[in-house]
């Protein structure tokens, strides 16, 4: 949404004055409160300006980039995330490899006998396993992961955006989405950058809300 | 930006009756022009409905997330892409997995020895190759490589957003930015899921555009 000239004075005015009164606001301008009433509604309508009875208009802060942002702040990983490939921390390093070409995935999440988190394995463990001189079908993968306290993870009422951010910061390509339980975390899905690329897409394609 | 009711009812009558004029979008709302000239102002601002003079107002089919839409479609590769790492295509595949350990990327561009574009290494491809029976010091990358011509790529003013569906559509993390030369091909950058997932949060934190 672009501003027209006057719109953009009234936001001006109203940052340097503001709270300021609609009159005020026409007063510096030499115009009338009633020419003034539908820039004003719009700048109100478009997130730029706040009104408040017997205080005036001020400045939001708000932009048309802004009301975007807000829009992505709001999406929740449980919207967003894929079915996790989950493997039994006693798995073969060979056998991991086999199965992240079967399931064609790029991040595989490690559980113990009671089904709960202890690892993840992401292909780049595998291939550092792999260029080692070990024999890849005796090795269990519980040796090579990376193992809690050092997994982040997130859980499916996180937003999006925090997720995203992770996964930049800490350089990786996936994380498991957990359920807290009573000993650990179960993993209910996987999030990924594919994911976030695909969220992008659909912003794009304005298949989003 | 939400509309409010009786926002939502114009659009609802221009949708129906469009081109339709200010005073007949009164007459059905039982208004006077007058107290719709705010609403009015409002969704042609915001891009929901066009006026033209003689002709009235009618529906342009845009909402709001189709203007975030529109800002997204004109992103381009090259002011999003990142530094590409290559090799030649002689090197081992031994040497291009410790390369991509070095250079912490998940995918590599190989060249010729006219610095060419003639293959791309995933971190799969290279994984394939490591739990094969041969030596990894003994093979070059260009016989497990994916070649030209299945290579996917893209140009600098390529729209980033026809790259993140390319990505998701090839099943592919990364694609080399190429520029056309004489006899084929020269890498100048590399576009990945993680860029894609940094577009979108930079869009969350507004520092776009």
């Amino acid at each position: 949404m672009e501003l027209n000239k006057r719109q953009e004075q009234i936001l001006q005015i109203v940052k340097d004055h503001g709270p300021i009164t609609g009159e005020h606001i026409a007063e510096k301008l030499n115009l009338t409160r009633a020419t003034l009433r539908p820039d004003l509604a719009i700048l109100t309508m478009a997130g730029y300006l706040e009104a408040r009875p017997r205080v005036g208009y001020f400045y939001t802060g708000k932009t048309g980039t802004q009301l975007l942002a807000d829009k992505i702040k709001k999406m929740k990983v449980s919207d967003y995330q894929s079915i996790p490939v989950v493997i039994n921390e006693n798995v073969s390093v060979y056998d991991a490899i086999v199965t992240m070409f079967l399931e064609d995935v790029g991040t595989l999440f490690v559980v113990d006998d009671e089904s709960l988190l202890v690892g993840v394995l992401s292909r780049k463990d595998l291939l550092r396993a792999s260029i080692g001189k070990q024999e890849l079908t005796s090795i269990p993968v519980n040796i090579i992961m990376t193992r809690m306290p050092n997994i982040t993870f997130c859980e499916k009422d996180d937003l999006l955006i925090d997720v995203a951010q992770k996964l930049i910061e800490k350089q990786i390509d996936a994380m498991p989405v957990v359920k807290k339980v009573d000993k650990g975390y179960e993993v209910v899905g996987r999030i990924t950058k594919t994911n976030m690329t695909k969220v992008l897409v659909a912003l794009a394609k304005e298949d989003v809300l």
